[in-house]
């Protein structure tokens, strides 16, 4: 049961889920959409606005009407009638006419131009001073400048801003078809670990993991559906991890970080039916304890317990994996901001596997500095300290003092 | 009714919001802390963890019996028990002994280190073989590690990240004082605006505000109200601000950009018991429609008509007020990432005023490089294409194409 597995690079273990799937879509209302991944590419169902609409508030002229007009030369066009907002016009301009618009109002046939209001003086009722002169489609939206029948809009896997939310309410998809957020269920283990509302004896710690997983989670575009904990009882992880799945994508059991635990959790994961075990251990650091297991179409990833290395091994194995789930493209750190800095002081690294090293940034006379925060992997603090990450790559021994690195800047 | 106001500056705008105090605290379950705004600063209880913890598995030792040994020359110690996980160990070591221990156990009295397992022999089942030294404290988080008693451990006004609902789990703090949320009320209004299931007819646009700025209220961290369309008529309008006075810290009442509607705006804003209108258009573009009024503590906040000019008026002006409002610093664009980029053109600007042109990033040989987005306010499309804007500074008539620029990034 305890099967032999060479530790693998973050890089290979990354490849491994290339070939993860995008789950299945599902509808959301326009107003829950923000944040959610489209499931299909959007396409424009006909032209968009369809019509040819005013950007200022003035007069719709034809351009040519206008030439020569000038602050010393004015030129005199006749006022035809006015725009109601909302209804196409039916007036039609002739020749030296002009129709009063308003900003979106619908251009009436013979217009290809609006004046605006400030270059304009009235003269009396039936005429209008212009003092500069426009262009044809001046201050003028066209009839398929928002969008032309058929054209693709947003492409499938596009994370929905506000701006694309608002693009979905131009093109009256009222209920787009969203991939469904991955579920990931949360286990912790330790017979050390006690709920949150307890007061610990000496020996215990609080569940820690649980509230740093369910909000990683969340803000990675999944969904937490938290199981609880479960010590160290192997029958109680058994159930825990079948329980979680029978629900969910994901199962995260967050612990088990020493060797025997380790094992333990590896042996329930390969208990599960047609369990195949794809990882054990990276070389990695802090996330070198990493398990992946596959059941079907079930992912179980087994955590480091200390809540500083579970937060890094989550960015680097369980965020692409959630991306990946629903459709996006998976990259580590995606959420995370970059920021070019000097490095403050050497960094060595273990030979044979990747550092993620924490830094907090200052600026001094030259710019931008990154100081290391040294402290130990199962410290929050140097997490609540430090303002991001820099990783030292697999094949250097070290970065220097003074290098230009890339800090990994958390969201 | 028409007051006479002047155009006044982003700077001046921004600085009008310094006053605005925070909202009232509710407390909330930890689970759902994720991303509110701490309304007090969080202190530690007692120290924390409160005992000597094993950052790895191994023996518990004194560091002092260990000097002097490794591969060639190895030291030996007396087994003399075992911690069990969770529990606080009775035994205590004496000198030359040794007590096995897992990640998270509890140092027994007179243990000072921790030896990894993998520097160890077992030799019988009394003894085991040293074949490193170790310091006193090796991978062992002291009883003070974490946190010290009466140490401020967060600052009120922190966004808590996924770490720092961590650290309030290892404090024991159950259900965080949290800030309200911003409660902002979304009206829309215009005569040729119908509902996103609605088949627009000729003149007639859907409604895309509403769903734009509900994604960036709650992305903001604010909660969306939707009143919903009401047209242009003075009296709906009244009864809408009127509902959303009643009930929200901010009022968003999109359109209305022409100067007729404007002017309606600023009145009915002013027609609110006890309304003071602080800003009636601002020297920026886009978001010079902007009207800022303040009835009590409720904000009456008339934003640009035109999508793509509400975006950039939303992050300028109500981005911000949310940010003062949760008790955050109040800045524009916090959630934005920023990118150095060489300008790959002239981008001239009207004087008297700064701008935020929206730009695609691209890359050359020699970097980043922004590109304007050239197409007009309404348009949502250059938002999309766009990956983020370039701010062109108030005293500057332009940026020169070569410039280096910082781009700030959509979220």
């Amino acid at each position: 049961m305890k099967p032999f597995f060479h530790v693998q690079t973050l890089a290979e273990v990354q490849a491994r889920m290339a070939d993860l799937a995008p789950l299945a879509a599902e509808a959301v209302p326009l107003a829950a959409a923000g944040g959610r991944t489209l499931a299909a590419d959007v396409t424009a169902p006909r032209d968009l606005p369809g019509f040819a609409r005013a950007t200022m508030d003035g007069y719709a002229v034809r351009g040519r009407d206008t030439f020569g007009a000038g602050e010393t030369a004015p030129g005199f066009v006749t006022l035809a009638g006015e725009v109601v907002m909302g209804q196409a016009p039916t007036l039609v301009l002739a020749p030296g006419q002009c129709a009063r618009i308003g900003t979106g109002g619908m251009l009436p046939a013979g217009a290809d131009a609006v004046i605006p209001v400030e270059h304009t003086r009235p003269m009396d009722e039936r005429t209008v001073e212009l003092t500069r002169a426009v262009a044809p489609g001046a201050n003028v939206l066209g009839p398929r400048d928002e969008a032309a029948a058929g054209q693709v809009m947003l492409a499938r896997g596009a994370r929905l801003r506000p701006q694309d939310v608002g693009l979905l309410a131009v093109l009256g998809v009222a209920r787009p078809q969203v991939v469904q957020r991955p579920r990931a269920a949360i286990v912790s283990t330790g017979d050390e670990v006690v709920p949150v509302g307890a007061e610990p004896a000496p020996g215990q710690v609080r569940d820690v993991n649980t509230y740093t997983l369910q909000t990683l989670v969340r803000e990675a575009g999944g969904e937490p559906v938290v199981l609880g904990l479960v010590g160290d009882d192997p029958a109680r992880l058994r159930a825990a991890v079948d329980e979680a799945r029978a629900a969910c994508d994901l199962t995260l059991l967050s612990g088990g970080s020493s060797v025997g635990q380790r094992d333990l959790t590896a042996e329930v994961f390969l208990g599960c039916p047609g369990a195949e075990l794809l990882v054990h251990g990276v070389a990695v650091a802090p996330g070198k304890p990493f398990i992946w297991a596959r059941a079907g179409a079930r992912q179980l990833l087994g955590l480091p317990g200390q809540v500083a290395s579970c937060l890094v091994a989550f960015h680097l194995f369980v965020e692409p994996m959630i991306e990946r789930l629903l459709g996006r493209e998976a990259r580590s750190f995606t959420r995370f901001g970059t920021v070019a800095a000097r490095l403050a002081r050497n960094l060595p690294k273990a030979p044979g596997r990747e550092e993620y090293v924490r830094v907090r940034l200052g600026r001094d006379f030259a710019g931008v500095v990154a100081e290391p925060v040294f402290g130990k992997s199962g410290l929050l603090a140097t997490l609540i300290q430090g303002h991001g990450l820099v990783r030292v790559p697999l094949e250097r021994e070290g970065l220097d003092q003074g290098e230009t690195v890339t800090v990994l800047v958390f969201p």
